[in-house]
């Protein structure tokens, strides 16, 4: 993902692998909807969502005292509402080939497989100075790597890492050995192409169907098994569990893809970066489980949210000072996943035999706070990615009072959270379809926002038909337009795309054919000798041509007043301010573009 | 689009183009809805609906007696209840390239550019064998191929067509001379991004916005401007009336993609084929004005329509008397496409000065049957191919009566469309969404029938979780699995996709949670060594994760004690008759398929 972002803004990069080929089996499979919708942003999502299995329902199976096997309820394994995808699983090698195709097209990506790094050093005396090549990396064919920065997504064993003394702290192995096989099952069991958690004497057990008829099990292993599974590596071992679980139905398996076995253990390393130069990311700073299927996605969500700032910086359209937002950002997100994980396993992991008090609570579906499918629902939607929402930093205005003087810390506390009731600062905005103003196309407003390094300033004008709201936007135009203005340049960058400039957007809620698009400002209409004009840029909150059109202003909770909500290039909202706060957006940006 | 059924289903081929490569600019852009249903089914139109531009308003303007431009009307472009695309534009040589690179995976199809042929001949001494290569062609390479099919799709001039003593027969100009310019404009007219006829003296003008910016604009030419044109061959003799028409708007462009001229004129061959040896299609039997944007349509559903049945006689899995069936079905399309264009020609070519009685008469919009407005109505529903309805014929059923003799042309009369009133035999199967029994997942019905030359049984079983349903579905069942019969090894060919085998569904409408799909019968869930399981082939008509599931029966107008449609591999509906009318599929079969 780190990769993703730096082919697609064009930054001189070196992928630096020890091994030969991307995965070819195995290892993580599930995405969550928001790794969806990022990966949509690159124009990656459609061929990874076709290929993917989507995962409706989950069912809860347990084996009753008089050792029959009895499904204990069937829920829906997705929330419709919250992301135009949801969760599907998809081999981790399938979604790297997706991935690798993207980096290829971009010359400015270079990936050295079978490298290891064998020496890594930071010049201390360059270290403030941004511009210099501050980090040095010896490779085993001796080459030695001068780069501005390194991100180390190098997993659990993080090379990196242990390079700059860091370690993950947290239990190894709380919750016992468990077993993961991939195969293509021959079964008469019903709910083979569901998500399942099974508990059995034998071992509980979780099902997950992926694409292409294969299927993910995950196996509970005793001591025993565990040790003869780790000395032969032999798939009988969780094949016969799994035949014993799942009795009377039966399973049997000629194709078996890949088979390992894990130790759960919840582990976190709360240092993200080395002065700013040296990043850590993923596996290398929180490992965990794969229970809950997060681990893929929180990953890629870290540099997803590193990659646009370190390009920010490199191309001088932000300071330095951005890239602690990274660490401020992704730590709370691991924590969290850390203390779901474990809540997770604590699920998944005890008996049917356990004791009573304890196997009520976790069969008390009703109890969301703490039973299993409380647990299971939380995946589907806060341990989604979808509300993760980031804290008031440089990059993120907080909401304590509305006044815009920044905090010691560069923080300002001005956001206007009242104008845009369901839009949350710090979080992604939620997607809502919205009409074209120039060929009345519904779009999901969502694949308006591309990543392209571009911050987007979303004007929500009302019904500008009428000629007070019209003139609100064109005062608002006409400030975003301003001689000396910070913004003015960057919101003027015409049709193209640079990084750190501000597309802007109108969208408001006149009847679409009271509203001619060349009347409007031109900063809502820019023009491109090349490209000709940008026609996607205004949008009509009005019915029309799909179901669910014409509730942008209801579902954000709008008035009718509007407001301005300013994006970042990942999609999360840094402020929302009125149409005459023009000055606040000034100075937010003041405070990390360079002068 | 022939050349993509060969791959599809491996059947040798050899496609000789005189050109160098494939269309870079220009000729046809627009896309009906069934076309992209048809390039889905080989899973090609993903990329093309993504790359193309949506057209969603067609607006009429006309200048008014005072030389004022003004716009009439402003309506929907697309009827999104009808498929589950819509009409789009996108430059032909985008779509070709999307072709190519399909045909360019098999091993199969070998494409010789720049090469002409010389020589035509049909050795009539082998032209009743249908196993043997009665068709010789001499190319421009002095090689020589023997073949046993050859598909003239070489346009309106065909080389094939002259060969075999065919013409085209119809009127060659009388619509006048039109321009066409693709360009990207710079304006300020509010509807160039969507489709507009505009009637003005200095000349009639259509608007069809495309792809990345681009608009085609077809201008009418005076019989002065249509000299100077086709002398020069200068854009600026086009943006000049263009300007004059748009006036008081302005209109300038730096960017012409393409432009030619072309006048207007309906001609048809009524001989679709030789001896069902040698085939035409496309503009090879029939021309006409691209005004109705119908062109590149029409003639790949002539080939969508023709392809599966030259390969199934070639694997022998159908008698050659199949082949007369594509004269039978598409000569009556290309016949409506005519008269449909003609209407079409005379609703945009009247000038807003004709005679009032014209005038009035096209600019009564709520006359569907003559206006123009009536005529871009029809075109997107009963002209964009989805209500094309073939008459009874070897592979159609009428249902004239119920007894299942054959007619003397083989054609049996026993069709019961009233237990299907929705399901028109002889149209392609309307989309509904269906929820997967195995794992929930809802599916447009549509896109479980790819192409694959497979026919596809859909047994629609009603409530099944009912004893008596139930029964009647394991009946049949038992017959279609029964010894000695024709559909048996058909029905049986496992999860595996061989032309001319039948795939069997079972669409039924009792809750999905009161049915176990491993209690079925194996037909419905066939298995295959490799692959495992086919899951999909088992549906609930039941509410649930989309909105629209739980409405097929409703929609196809089936009652509860549900019915029988045999789909063709061009998802065209064959027959719909009762669970237990086996006999009559055995019956229909009999016909065609070889001893």
């Amino acid at each position: 993902m780190a990769a993703v972002w730096m082919a697609q803004l064009n930054i001189k990069t070196l992928v630096i692998e020890t091994k030969s080929c991307r995965t070819l089996a195995g290892h993580a499979d599930g995405l969550e909807s928001r790794t969806l919708e990022i990966l949509d942003s690159f124009g990656l999502a459609g061929i990874i969502w076709k290929e993917s299995n989507r995962t409706m329902e989950v069912c809860l199976w347990h084996r009753d005292p008089r050792g029959v096997l009895c499904r204990d309820s069937v829920s829906p394994n997705c929330n419709p509402g919250l992301s135009r995808f949801q969760e599907v699983t998809l081999g981790q090698g399938r979604i790297e080939e997706r991935l690798l195709e993207f980096i290829d097209k971009s010359p400015n990506v270079q990936i050295k497989w079978e490298t290891s790094p064998q020496q890594l050093l930071i010049h201390q005396d360059l270290v403030d100075l941004h511009r210099e090549y501050a980090v040095e990396l010896r490779l085993d064919t001796d080459s030695v790597v001068r780069t501005k920065y390194l991100i180390g997504c190098d997993g659990a064993h993080s090379w990196v890492r242990k390079q700059v003394g860091l370690s993950l702290e947290g239990n190894t192995a709380s919750n016992g050995d468990w077993g993961v096989l991939d195969c293509i099952p021959t079964t008469d069991f019903p709910d083979i192409r569901k998500r399942c958690i099974i508990k059995a004497p034998a071992g509980n057990v979780m099902v997950i169907p992926r694409e292409d008829n294969l299927v993910r099990f995950y196996v509970q292993l005793s001591a025993r098994c565990a040790t003869r599974f780790r000395r032969d590596h032999q798939p009988s071992v969780l094949l016969s569990i799994l035949g014993d679980a799942l009795k009377p139905y039966y399973l049997v398996t000629s194709h078996v893809e890949w088979c390992t076995i894990y130790t759960v253990g919840q582990r976190l390393c709360t240092d993200f970066s080395v002065q700013d130069r040296i990043f850590l990311s993923g596996d290398a700073v929180h490992t965990h489980s794969p229970k809950a299927g997060q681990g893929m996605n929180v990953s890629m969500q870290d540099t997803y949210n590193l990659g646009w700032k370190l390009a920010s910086v490199l191309k001088s359209v932000a300071t330095p000072a951005i890239l602690q937002t990274y660490q401020e950002e992704r730590l709370p997100v691991a924590e969290r996943l850390i203390r779901f994980d474990h809540r997770m396993c604590l699920g998944v992991c005890s008996g049917p035999d356990d004791d009573l008090a304890e196997r009520e609570k976790l069969a008390d579906f009703k109890d969301k706070a703490t039973g299993l499918e409380g647990t299971l629902s939380e995946e589907n939607t806060t341990a989604s990615g979808l509300s993760v929402t980031y804290p008031p930093n440089l990059l993120v205005t907080g909401t304590r009072n509305s006044h815009s003087r920044p905090d010691k810390n560069g923080v300002l506390y001005c956001s206007k959270p009242h104008l845009a009731e369901n839009i949350v600062v710090g979080r992604r905005l939620p997607d809502v379809l919205v009409l074209c103003q120039s060929d009345s196309q519904p779009w999901h407003l969502q694949e308006r926002l591309p990543s392209t390094g571009q911050w987007h300033l979303l004007v929500f004008g009302g019904d500008i038909s009428q000629a007070l709201q019209m003139q609100r936007v064109e005062a608002l135009a006409r400030q975003l337009t301003r001689r000396n203005s910070i913004l003015a340049p960057r919101c003027m960058s015409g049709a193209t795309t640079a990084v750190g400039s501000v597309a802007v957007y109108l969208i408001h809620s006149a009847s679409r054919f009271d509203v001619q698009l060349m009347s409007l400002p031109p900063i809502f209409r820019p023009y491109d000798d090349r490209r000709g004009r940008e026609y996607r840029r205004v949008f009509a909150d009005n019915k029309g041509f799909a179901p669910g059109c014409g509730m942008a202003y209801s579902l954000y909770g709008i008035a009718p007043e509007g407001c301005v909500v300013l994006l970042r290039p990942d999609q999360h909202c840094s402020l929302v301010v009125s149409l005459e706060d023009s000055d606040i957006l000034e100075r937010f940006f003041s405070l990390f573009v360079p002068v």
